[in-house]
């Protein structure tokens, strides 16, 4: 016996006619670099974006050519997101905090063959400009100046097209519509490549209530960057739901972000826990009644906020919620579209104390429908969800990679039963909550038992006088390895070891746990997409 | 270029995995024959859907076997909607408000091999066992009396089943996983076939937020029979999402789901207008301080209620709102697996007045993700979204079905390039709210201009003395068609044809439009599904 549903491919062009059929009065808005704001409905969004799609077949793209975008988080963006794969191309999204000459190879590697670029980062383009040669540069004047000579622009193109004549590339629904480079931080950079059917799956996925809970009436502030792993995959379901969007453009100081926050204050708002550390602490300050920001910003109540990208400590949940904001934390990468767990209110939890639900929401949080998740320790089966057994998480499922562009085997990160092997490790506990604690490479052995960095970073950075605290492995004769813990302290804050070590093990560690010592430095070094950069911080304290 | 997307084939054998891993501890109630509740958590529910599948895959089910159910909304039956497809099987709903003929007709046409069936359904079941001989009968011990020896008993096959050794039937995502006959108001009963594809993605749209907003937290009532268009694909959000289920069995009587709503209050419930119309009718009759029921309920301030399977009045959607609970209506079909369109708040309406919205909910709503809708007049260009343009709905998307079983063409339910005929006539707004003015065969043509039944009834059951109102076409030597309203006063409440009259001139109804006459009837006749049954009023009232 056979189904007899309907064969239709799963399609992102779906999702683009039923935003310009539904909801063409919603905005979009677009700070720019000046810092005034633009406004497009989703009606001008629509044709907009038909007509980008219609000037680059008009260019002679090919199915399956890629286009690469440097570009900040604004309309023009979006509008790439879109309207390259309905031209039938694959939007390849450039890091732009990439060293030049990462970016230059990433985008000889991809074969990039047109490139959508901002003309505030032209002088960013001149510095790998000689290491790949584009078709055609297409510079978008997001800061208003006139676009030089040798580029084309990206207004004229669009002013030129004919939305109304333009048709849909045909495709099928495992085509290719975007492409992303993984962050390299173990061997060079790699791509992944995503299709129409994984982005809408992904994007159904994670809208749902309990996850991003995304409705009509959200207004969404996303500081996480489109060029890091699709902005989570925000921009596809904003679109598909039709909702409100304040993009914040180049400018994600803490002060310039709580400004934009007063001006279109957001329902739902998506970055890594740096930038909300930082808005936080700019915000305290501001409470002072001698600050020259006093009064200046109010934070508003009720706004969710999706953070991801590193470990978010208890104590900036807590902090937050002090101001009626609540964080749900998230986990994933480049290679799983990216989103894999949430951690979200669960039923269960309905009697619990308010520790207790602090406690879940500084998980990882428990897997996302269509994401299959295990744990494995050194044997061939499954860790149990037992909250204690530790292990490395592996993945599967319709929005996961299942290899890279142009590698014909990367075995050590699949199993041979076609798992990914995500390299962080974590316990499960009986809920589903996932625990993660450390990379593979990050985590300490200390005389045969292992010890957790981000577990002390997390309770470090819970004490009052300090602002970050990464923890790293220094060799040791004894032990094999000890923790080192570099901290950063609040401005005006002091602090001696001793009570450092006086509050691990208020918090539950054991003495043995405890950092070797503790180096007081002025910043954590971060990775491009604003991780602890541990490698960094071992090359400056090797011991 | 290729996607380097994992190929995992969509699977309601993930949903039931995930649900038996995360969601052990919620829990699943069921009222039983004798009213009374039994309740199961989701790790029991796990492992008697694994034993069910298990124990019919001993009892030789091959793959693509139809398995019927004849049963109520209860637990068991939910571990059909699972069990049964996990073992390879395509679970065959039967609609027990058929006339027997009717069932053992379909049974027949479907070729049903087992059949699951409540024992207090034994009854009916012997009505038209000589129309289709199924090769085992497995009787549910719902009311718990001894089950007749010459079936099987659906518990002790549980118990002797191995949940933990179980295994998956392997599948395609195109593979059937469910069955139903449509009502067949017009020509036989036709079989839509559901495959995993099909129901997954028919699941993640219609939780969304905006739409059913399945949260893990909520505690769903489902009304909606299990045999009618899967209970609109609830059952499968439920596992999916991990909310608490309570089965409401076989008492329907508006007094009996008051009183069980006074026992397991629900956050959302669905069922058809007629229900809420009838709940509605007791709950307020209760208010009369010298009622038998007086003090005896309240209503949940807060739930959500979905409401389809007809049109919904505007005047219930106020009564309810009186008492803090919102209806959310929607439309769809067997067919269309079933939702299409939902009417939900949306941003643009943000400003608008209470009588604006209250009209928006009482439209079907818009369309879906994945749903595409077209509206066709006579020409064979698209209606214009405009609120007055008219013609029918077709549709067309992944959850829709392109066949019916066994029927080699049926090519009146299908446009040459392939979309559905649904039959339903309406006009769309430019905010993409479908506005249904009534199935093509119920349109009444008054000298050459068509007046919809729908909107009268409406408008007259908008009246303080009526209960319930339908609009048939009478014919008219003149005009060809004239209206003919057959009206049902509450209990007590008498009213003269002139007053009805004047409420819809002032409702805006131009005098043409006003029914020739109006008929008082007892109750208005209703088919199977609980929709007007409109072939009967026309047989009473043929002139």
């Amino acid at each position: 016996m056979q189904s007899t549903m309907m064969k239709d491919p799963l399609s992102l062009n779906h999702l683009l006619e039923r935003a310009g059929k539904l909801f063409g009065g919603n905005e979009i808005v677009s700070r720019l670099p000046d810092k005034t704001l633009r406004r497009h409905s989703y009606g001008e969004y629509y044709r907009r974006t038909r007509a980008l799609a219609s000037a680059l077949q008009a260019l002679g793209l090919k199915k399956g050519d890629r286009v690469a975008t440097l570009c900040w988080n604004h309309h023009a963006h979006l509008e790439c997101y879109f309207g390259i794969p309905a031209a039938g191309g694959v939007m390849h999204t450039l890091n732009l905090r990439l060293a030049p000459r990462e970016i230059g190879w990433i985008a000889g590697d991809a074969q990039d063959r047109f490139l959508v670029i901002d003309d505030v980062l032209l002088p960013l383009y001149r510095q790998f400009a000689d290491l790949h040669r584009f078709e055609k540069v297409i510079v978008f004047p997001f800061s208003g100046a006139p676009v030089p000579a040798e580029f084309a622009n990206y207004e004229a193109l669009l002013e030129a097209a004919d939305p109304e004549a333009f048709q849909y590339a045909p495709h099928d629904e495992d085509d290719p519509v975007a492409m992303c480079y993984t962050s390299g931080t173990t061997g060079r950079p790699k791509g992944v490549v995503y299709s129409h059917r994984s982005t809408v799956l992904h994007t159904l996925v994670a809208s749902l209530a309990d996850f991003w809970g995304l409705r009509g009436t959200d207004v969404v502030l996303p500081v996480t960057p489109m060029f890091h792993a699709n902005s989570w995959g925000m921009p596809y379901g904003a679109v598909m739901m039709g909702v409100k969007l304040v993009f914040p453009g180049p400018h994600l100081h803490p002060d310039d972000l709580l400004d934009l926050i007063q001006q279109e204050p957001p329902t739902l708002s998506l970055g890594v826990p740096t930038i909300w550390m930082s808005l936080i602490q700019a915000f305290d300050a501001a409470q002072a009644a001698d600050s020259p920001n006093h009064g200046r910003w109010k934070l508003p109540r009720g706004m969710r906020s999706l953070v991801g990208g590193a470990a978010v400590p208890e104590a900036l949940i807590r902090a937050f919620d002090r101001h009626g904001i609540w964080i749900l934390q998230g986990w994933g990468m480049t290679e799983t579209s990216p989103v894999c767990t949430i951690s979200y209110p669960r039923a269960e939890l309905r009697g619990a104390t308010a520790d207790e639900r602090y406690r879940r929401a500084a998980t990882a949080g428990v897997p996302v429908p269509l994401v299959d998740l295990r744990v494995r320790g050194d044997g061939a089966s499954d860790q149990p969800w037992d909250g204690k057994s530790v292990g490395e998480i592996q993945v599967r499922g319709p929005f996961i990679t299942g290899s890279y562009y142009g590698i014909a085997a990367e075995a050590e990160k699949f199993t041979p039963d076609g798992w990914l092997r995500t390299g962080d490790v974590a316990s499960v506990d009986p809920l589903g909550f996932v625990k993660i604690s450390d990379r593979t490479k990050d985590l300490i052995k200390s005389g045969g038992e292992w010890i957790s960095s981000v577990d002390l970073e997390n309770a470090i950075m819970g004490h009052a006088a300090v602002a970050e605290a990464a923890v790293i492995a220094i060799p040791d004769e004894k032990w094999s390895e000890r923790p080192l813990a570099c901290v950063v302290l609040k401005p005006g804050r002091s602090a001696a070891a001793g009570e450092f070590d006086a509050h691990l093990l208020q918090h539950g560690f054991a003495k043995w746990q405890l950092p070797e010592r503790y180096e007081f430095i002025d910043a954590v070094p971060r990775t491009s997409t604003g991780k602890f950069w541990k490698l960094k911080l071992r090359e400056r304290f090797p011991k």
